[in-house]
């Protein structure tokens, strides 16, 4: 096993586990044939499982564990007392050098408190964040952060831009990515101190990416830009918002469609393509977040995801580390540091 | 003319002013038979498309003023040299008590600033607050603050709650509503300090609403609760991403609809079951925001509304002034604050 096409699941966490892991696991193995897998859970009910995917255990290995962290543990808790828990191990297994990420559908805090222990953050990073995706008019956009940190300080979002445009660069492929920072108009003197500080922070920031200034929540579905930076606070809120009103408009159509007989046909007949537009907004597609800022790649599935969504996760989870991920943001946080320095000719432009 | 039943009218104030603002009180004199206006603004523009609406002229005095507040204008040079505007002219006839509250499609921070310095706040509210309406799944629900406050302490927030549940006892006719405080989760350790201290104050506070908890993001489209009590940021950017991710459904619908012969020919058969969907969730139903928190009516109709919107904002001044809301905000006020004295006993329990 190389250790670049190597993922540790967490194969006990997620509502559905471990049966929605494993066959997600099995979709992702058709995707991308050189993948392998270090399965962390109880090999009771992972091993008659596996047998059911016939040649998918050859790339699998099972490590046993009895013990998992619960949905509702504290991360505290699950830091002090998880150290033999399948989230655990599975995350160990990066630091050893056995696996290239982990993934885990499981308990977010815990994920993340377990991750910066064990893997530390990248140098250079104070807090890491989850950045994930967001559908739009002109595909998908990252946003992050979606819930990791609730308070955020200017120098944390501009840190949270760095790592957005390279995530970005990884998995959406785009070369030069354009960041915005959410905020409640798009001019200067909108918002309060924290996005004002960090905004005059990236207009005098040289990287790989374009800083475009501030943008709305009515911003996200035309794709105005790549990536959409917030606090955790806010991102939290505008993804559940978004969720919730995608969820709402389908809940009135359904209803609509039932209001006559007419419009019953004409259901019948729009059905196939009404499909695809359930595809289109699917939140399974866009399933799969990053923790980024951690020393390592660490992804995490939704916990309700199914099969389908536990595959998109695992397909995140190779771009970051077929793209390099961490190598990049490294560079991009080095030459930040740099820019960061005192300049004294900068005080004269 | 008697003062509870006029609304004094910043008759240029929306991006289709004077024409959409005289429609929509043509369309609201309509609905509500005794009320009358006071039209504030160029009455070389006001006169010829009033008389185009017959008998309407009997119920409007237009105070005639060649100036105005402009779209871009900085809240501050508005007060400081908006003195003859119209805005500025309609929120003083509520203080010399000739309206009985304003409305305005125009300048929100002007709006803001002049009714604040005009009318003064309410005993007891350090700060105003934008409250608008949600569509939900169980009719709609009151949302404070949409973006007056981008920097709310725990205080703030508990004021805001007060106030917008005597907003939805007034619109939306309820005894008791229940309030829920936007945060990140629904458990009590979720979240940063200010939702925390806030939710401990409305805790033990008896008001004639219920304080349910935390809410979160998906928790509108359901209607989880009547009231849901945010800072102006995170309410700002929710608010505009609920209004973008549902242009962004309909946008996907019609992109569907086009996609085959048999899709168009369903869409025709459905075609009025739709339109009455896109009426359900029309922006144009839910215009008005009322700033709470100032001594008088001051309604805020969106810069971009059409004549029926403007008549629904209109319908919120004649709401709030028939329920009083102002006189039921300053009681449940004095109830807060004997609450919030010293009380020896309540340590004991």
């Amino acid at each position: 096993m190389t250790q670049d096409l190597t993922l540790a699941l967490d194969a006990m966490g997620g509502d559905k586990a471990p049966g929605a892991v494993l066959k997600g696991v099995d979709i992702a193995s058709k995707r991308y044939p050189d993948l392998k897998f270090l399965l962390f859970g109880d090999e009771r009910r992972l091993k008659p499982i596996l047998k059911r995917y016939g040649r998918l255990a050859e790339r699998c290995e099972v490590r046993h564990t009895d013990e998992a962290v619960g949905a509702g543990d504290k991360p505290t808790q699950a830091l002090r007392r998880g150290q033999a828990t399948s989230m655990r191990l599975a995350i160990d297994a990066v630091r050893n050098g056995e696996a290239g990420g982990v993934l885990s559908a499981g308990n977010t805090g815990a994920l993340m408190a377990m991750s910066m222990y064990v893997l530390k953050t990248v140098p250079g990073i104070d807090r890491p964040a989850i950045a994930g995706f967001f559908p739009s008019m002109r595909g998908e956009s990252v946003m992050l952060d979606l819930g990791a940190n609730v308070d955020c300080t200017a120098d944390n979002l501009v840190q949270f831009a760095v790592m957005g445009a390279a995530f970005a660069r990884v998995v959406l492929g785009l070369q030069r990515p354009t960041v915005g920072l959410l905020n409640v108009g798009t001019e200067a003197m909108k918002g309060h101190g924290t996005v004002k500080t960090a905004a005059e922070i990236l207009r005098n920031t040289e990287l790989p990416f374009e800083f475009t200034g501030f943008v709305e929540g009515n911003d996200f579905s035309p794709g105005t830009v790549d990536v959409f930076v917030t606090d955790g606070f806010t991102g939290n809120v505008a993804l559940k918002t978004a969720e919730g009103t995608a969820k709402f408009y389908a809940w009135n159509l359904r209803a609509a469609f039932k209001r006559s007989a007419l419009s019953r046909l004409g259901y019948l007949l729009a059905r196939p393509t009404l499909a695809t537009l359930r595809d289109r907004l699917d939140p399974r597609s866009y399933n799969g977040a990053l923790f980024v800022g951690v020393n390592g790649v660490v992804i995490k599935s939704h916990g309700g995801a199914d099969a389908r969504g536990f595959a998109n996760a695992i397909g995140v989870g190779v771009d970051m580390l077929r793209g390099r991920f961490n190598e990049l943001l490294v560079e991009d946080l080095n030459a930040f540091a740099k820019q960061q320095m005192p300049r004294p000719k900068a005080a004269a432009s």
